[in-house]
């Protein structure tokens, strides 16, 4: 097959042609053999057939005496039989028939008499009470098929069966190879330009979890020769490689090349999103991956195209990925060029199950981390409308997404830490949050897509928060307001407050770096008000359309010196140890549509709102008024 | 609570108060820490919160320049800004945003001129193409919650958040402790009258896929003060002790009194088959479990008392039993004593599941090993009738129920070999086969329980086999007899003939001791059938009434000494060397309903009969004569 380069092979063409390809040259697992006390969830290379029949020997299955059958013949009520003691033998059970004798009378059938004789008063049927031999496994028979996995009964019957150690699929190992000048190993204190290698740790974890080993060889740096003798090596040592990083075509991407010239590259370059720059190459029966760097990337690249070689390789039926109708929140827009693979959050709400795009950038592996679901999208498909049912593979279980609270709305840590109370006190609980602004989540509430939304809107014209909103949006009701906490608004600055800002009308200062919150979020209403208030145009502030999703990202900005000044809570400016301008206490609370108020998840939450560990827990974090958390607050 | 001796409590009960009895005393789960590399599948013991951003600089998210977003404020089309070389820096992707700059143009959009300085038609907005800090993860923001599996890609949003090791549960460790004179450690020669001791290899086993970890301790013998002393360094050294065997109320089963001597018993003797002597006790907050020595017993009592108290441990929510809804093939009765659970092999037939009652011994541990389901019969059921729809808890994955052939009727080694090469041709195709006679088969297609039987009846009218059987029974049709093999059936009899059996009359010689097939089988039939021609009446033959399932048994009775003869086929008594007396060829074929012609199942099934593999693997057992496999032979 001819060598290709940055192609777009069709995602399923790429899988088959890879396949065929390693097996012509040669690709097969290989064979061990081990004790058969190591072999649960191992896969038997060939069939297993037992050596010894179970029971090996005639046993009793009753306390009682061994007797010879016919010795008892006419024994009856009315015409008893007594045995003489050479007749009979007193055995538990387990205990093996003596030679001579082909039944078992139980203890309780028994009269015993002085002389030391027993009288019994029914004939005993040969072999009755006798566990046969072979009952269980007989000798030579198959145990196990080839290529089964081995469960912890298997093994109870292999080693009743005399069978002592096994021949089965050794684990595929895998080398994986961390690539590029920029990479280090995981620190806590990366410099600026540092990029940590984690990738290797969840490639390794997942590869566990498929049945196969791994084994991470040591970063190597941007060189042709280095990396070239890093996958020679690789090769020679692990049945498949891993190149992490350089498969794209970018000025430092040897790996095309380096595999090209050890092996042959089948393909570089899937018609994936993420995972487009992947290689498919070998040398000889030896599969060599090029994985791109994003971690994203990485985990559909190796979930799609590794994991196929492994399943091969262990004989192992895939099981199909468990899968269910949701819902769409947002539409998704996918191009006719390449499959995609969305994350989705997912939760029942209202006995309908709701699919939430995560973010699809592919160096998020938080949003991976988040992810319930995956959404597979047709290459022929140009995405998906809002409220459409879609088929999504799913990573959590069912009963996982039965039992998730769904948040949706403004942002607070608080709901972070309300997750951690609830799954605590159950583990059976969940809490998934999304973090889209007040004006977010009053939608995502009138559309039926989540069990609760956090919001702090400031009525402009009377100062109220929250309640005018619900009126406006929720006029026929249908929805309660639930009191959460009182929030420390303000100017977060830099620690030492350099710039000297002394009021909120400093941030248009010439020669301040501003940094904001998006559009439709409560801070973000709060600000552009403080600003009317003030006089400002937004036009004049640096950087007011730099928006940030969370106080916590704002923080952020500000910690690393990139701006100067941002509105937010005081929990996230003290979480970073940065000065804070107080402003004003705006109430914060929770919108809960009427039809998942009765709901456990609700009345779960609500308890904890009203415990004492929830109050303990954000006082220690600063910044919160608690008044009466839990209650109903009256719209009207 | 009151120390009760073999009491009969109903399960839910015993659990609920044992667990409550143990929180009390403090059963609680140990923590660790431990790198995040290794805690893939472990469980946070707290809260994991990020230590740094990441990404931890702004990076840029494209190859291209960096520069100060104001300069090229008013670059449009027609009015293209300039930048001097110290106005910009080349950067790659991933590469850090230097000191002063904030955004990014891509490389495509520069025009690069020959004095160094390059032009750009658009201005670039603040912050463009910068991965911004925190992006991924925030510094402080919650990553897992407590009590959590740690995924994959959890690992590596923790390793980018700058955590490096974390607090996980321990792995309770469960001190398993064997226990009886009779015990030995499995070998491949135990004497008659040994017990192998393979219950803690399949305990140990359970125990690793639930999340736990095993110690198993030398067998004891059975003799108060070692036990004791055995459960109480087990008891010391381990979270969790459990005293295998003696836990009946026997003449050497010391369990209950041990534990009671060290610490309490709560419950001896549990509502549940098998199960009914399992001891629920504990030392301190150490809970020490007696469990019954048979296999099954053992494996359904750890299933349903020991499983719990891991879950409790590790906080995590038991995936609930995936369950399904099954047609019962065979009645079960169930006594009102107990709750019973009931071993049951499953397969879809004709597009029903269909659900058949395994053996109930629960000293079967093959039995658990095929086992697809388990039927729980609740204590006040009685049981089940045939055709009745049951709620089972599934242990095979619904796509190998699915492609799972189901073969009932007559035995015959080959069966399992044919499973063997279909499931090695195609590993996503399983068989399930029942060993219940000819007519059973006959009686299975009719119920539509299978998709093939094996039978081999003889018409002794006419000496046809198969065929005028297929007539009587399906007189509408509805069935295809699919061509298998002729197989050697004649006198099994011990090596060396040692009593002279010249011919099959002389089996019922006085002092001949004859082991028989079961009623409906083939081998019976025909056995019958011998005997009448040979008019001998079945009274007359010792041990006629002794019947076994299989060929195999059969000949393992003979291999004992405990029979001198049985009829059986050539290939089982070449496997246990014994010698055989011909009688006589018959025909084995496969019946085979219409409504699974068709199927993928039964179309690969015959491919494997008329395979090379197939005919060489059956010329190598022996006694087996293949003429074209796999055709159809006309009924008619």
């Amino acid at each position: 097959m001819p060598f290709t380069y940055l192609t777009n092979m069709p995602l399923e063409q790429a899988k088959r042609d890879y396949l065929s390809l390693l097996v012509e040259h040669g690709y097969a697992p290989k064979t061990q053999v081990i004790p058969v006390q190591q072999a649960c969830g191992r896969v038997t290379a060939e069939a297993v057939y037992a050596h010894i029949c179970a029971p090996h020997y005639a046993a009793s299955a009753m306390d009682g005496v061994a007797v010879t059958a016919r010795d008892t013949f006419g024994a009856t009520e009315t015409t008893p039989v007594t045995l003489r003691p050479d007749q009979f033998m007193v055995l538990d059970t387990g205990d093996a028939i003596p030679e001579g004798r082909d039944a078992v009378i139980m203890v309780e059938d028994i009269v015993k008499n002085y002389d030391g004789s027993i009288t019994i008063h029914s004939a005993a049927a040969p072999w009755q009470h006798i566990r046969q031999i072979g009952e269980d496994v007989c000798a030579g028979e198959m145990i196990l098929p080839a290529h089964t996995v081995v469960s912890p009964s298997a093994i109870g019957a292999m080693l009743a069966g005399g069978v002592l150690e096994l021949s089965v699929l050794c684990k595929p190992l895998v080398g994986i190879i961390p690539t590029g000048d920029e990479i280090v190993p995981p620190c806590t204190d990366p410099k600026p330009g540092d990029i940590m290698e984690f990738n290797s740790s969840i490639f390794s974890a997942m590869l566990d979890q498929w049945g196969a080993e791994s084994k991470t060889y040591p970063i190597v740096p941007d060189r042709f020769d280095e990396i070239k003798a890093a996958v020679s090596k690789a090769a020679a040592e692990c049945d498949i490689a891993i190149l992490n990083a350089g498969s794209s075509a970018g000025r430092e991407d040897f790996s095309a090349r380096v595999i090209g010239e050890l092996g042959q590259v089948l393909y570089h370059g899937i018609a994936m999103k993420p995972g487009k720059p992947a290689i498919l190459g070998c040398l000889g029966a030896k599969p060599v991956l090029g994985v791109p760097g994003y971690p994203v990337s990485g985990i559909i690249v190796i979930e799609e195209l590794l994991k196929p070689l492994i399943e091969y390789w262990l004989s192992t039926a895939a099981a199909p990925a468990p899968t269910a109708m949701a819902t769409l929140t947002r539409p998704v827009v996918s191009g006719l060029k390449y499959q995609e693979f969305v994350r989705v959050r997912m939760g029942y709400v209202g006995g309908k199950l709701m699919a939430s795009p995560l973010n699809r950038g592919s160096g998020m592996v938080s949003s991976f981390m988040k992810a319930d679901g995956i959404l597979p999208i047709p290459q022929e498909v140009e995405g998906y409308e809002v409220g459409e049912q879609v088929q999504v593979r799913l990573l959590s279980r069912e009963d996982k997404l039965r039992n998730t609270l769904v948040v949706i709305g403004s942002h607070d840590p608080l709901l972070d830490e309300l997750a951690n109370l609830m799954h605590l006190k159950n583990c059976g609980v969940y809490m998934s949050s999304a973090h889209v602004g007040s004006m977010g989540g009053i939608m995502a509430i009138r559309r039926g897509e989540a069990h609760a939304a956090g919001c702090h809107l400031l009525d402009t014209e009377t100062g109220e928060y929250n309640r005018s909103f619900i009126r406006k949006y929720f006029p026929k009701g249908g929805v309660k307001l639930l009191r959460c906490v009182g929030r420390q608004q303000g100017l977060m600055l830099q620690k030492g407050n350099p710039l000297g800002i002394e009021r909120f009308a400093d941030i248009a200062r010439p020669g301040l770096r501003y940094v904001n919150r998006q559009k439709g979020s409560g801070t973000r209403i709060l600000t552009d008000y403080l600003c009317k208030n003030a006089g400002l145009t937004t036009d004049s502030i640096y950087g007011y359309e730099r928006e940030e999703l969370t106080h916590t990202s704002v923080a952020a900005q500000l910690a690393s010196g990139s701006a100067d000044a941002g509105m937010g809570i005081y929990s996230a400016a003290r979480l970073y140890d940065l000065d804070f301008l107080p402003v004003c206490i705006e109430e914060y609370d929770l919108l809960i549509p009427d039809h998942a108020w009765d709901s456990p998840l609700v009345r779960q939450m609500v308890e904890v709102l009203k415990s004492q560990a929830f109050r303990d827990k954000l006082l220690a974090m600063g910044g919160y008024t608690l008044d009466r958390p839990g209650e109903i607050i009256s719209i009207d």
